[in-house]
């Protein structure tokens, strides 16, 4: 089965993090992935650049009701007009998400993921705590865009992680 | 205008939790405010109990296709069939969200009312950090039952903070 | 039970629909039971001033993210933020809906019920038939508006007819 | 751009529609369109191979959680979780729809194609009429495959036709 990849991250983003998206981009689509995004600019757009320049399919799930809002390198545009919800739908589509930096959009496609048991790599993203206990940390962290596509690709296919039960509350 | 704050926590939720999560929807109900959580069980059923016991208004807004999954405290049950993507819309139709505790649903909807410019406020539950940068506490913390609900209905009709931009990524 | 009716139609509409709808929802609110309307003006608006006006409880989902969209007869208001697919969000939170006249928003929340088990109950609106074959109406026709609240209550609390199985395509 | 268009009809289907789908497939291959589809069996499956063998890119937007619910001539398939609100996302996704025979679902993608501005080419499919008026059939008629891929294309790029406003209720 193809593998789905989900690259979620901030719209703008600064050099570090669109450099990091791209270079996942290329090697998710040299590993015939299908790239997922929410098909806009920043992260989206350099992870999806970088996938198109390598031949790979991308899909851009977009929150508007116009395909005209993908950035040039979605080839399969998706127009849902639910707003921020998208965020959601990206997770459906995925196998795995891998989160880079990121502000609130992020943090809401990451915690949908751990919801609904899609499995997450993070790169100098969000950190989870609790107010009054422990808590393992549920993110696979990696140290590097090849380190991320590595985790994600691995994930994506392993049946013991991938859609397990979701977790309560 | 009556506001509608959500309660998101966890399902099952223990003791101290229930507890809060009762007197949270008691002192809603109380302020003529509309409770507004999942309609399930654990800690949606106790804020729900705490509101209708006091002849609050209580909205669950459910997972599945059926009404009957509601708990017996909810007055106005809505059902979606979009399954754990009722989380966004619970953040919809609030003005301000109470979270306690909780998992990763929870999560989702403190990041989605993050997202969308809904107040939170929080009892013992995540706190978020990144990996290589401080950020801003976005949650509000309340260090009682009483104080979130003074908080979150102090929010909830705060012009300055209410459906303020979205913040991006 | 409490039953949950849907009241579909247009907005704007003319006298004749507005009297039915604003008729319905008196009906519907002495008989115990909560309109569901999609909270705007027109029919939506009739229906809830009914319903209202006889201390019926009225609820109306909202295409947008502002509660402030609904019309002053709506008493839960759920912004969704998902445009029109919010007419499906309509039949989901209904036993049973009252077609009265109604452009394309109509048809698609009667075809939405049809196709999910939801009856449907008609006012002067839709007829449906095929280009190459005869079909059995699949609406229950009413004459006027106190047939149509007769109707729909028989038929939300029917187990035979609700929720039965979706028919394919 | 890319003209992105739905074939929309009945699962199970018989062969003559099954055949019909399949004709349409092809010449929206061969013509460079993305097929659009709802996933599953019955004439999405048909209108998807005959796409697919021709070397065109077809995308099948599911009602479940699970791409394996995906029949094997979609390339790009894309869970929702949403049931059978994501016919609306179907709908959302095209530029035009073909509407090909067909039961309620079917009817549900053409009504809301309409209400949302996006033109509808039928075939063999659902005849719309009101009970106290004369309505305009909203619906452009094609007598063949061939006829109903020239009109949809045709409409799909037409800037008068495309997106309008939609219309009321």
């Amino acid at each position: 089965m193809t593998p789905y990849i989900a690259v979620i991250g901030p719209d703008p983003c600064d050099e570090q993090v669109a450099a990091w998206c791209e270079e996942i981009g290329r090697r998710l689509a040299r590993a015939g992935a299908v790239l997922v995004s929410g098909g806009r600019g920043g992260s989206m757009e350099a992870a999806s650049r970088g996938a198109f320049e390598e031949g790979g399919l991308t899909l851009g799930i977009l929150p508007g009701t116009s395909r005209a809002e993908a950035n040039p390198y979605v080839t399969v545009a998706v127009p849902t007009g639910v707003g921020e919800m998208r965020n959601a739908l990206n997770v459906r589509a995925s196998d795995a998400v891998i989160a880079v930096a990121g502000e609130y959009g992020t943090l809401s496609e990451i915690a949908f993921a751990l919801k609904t048991g899609v499995p997450v790599v993070g790169l100098g993203t969000w950190k989870l705590s609790k107010e009054n206990r422990e808590v393992e940390d549920p993110i696979v962290r990696a140290r590097s865009p090849e380190e991320a596509v590595t985790l994600a690709l691995g994930l994506a296919g392993g049946p013991a992680t991938r859609r397990r039960g979701p977790a309560s509350g």
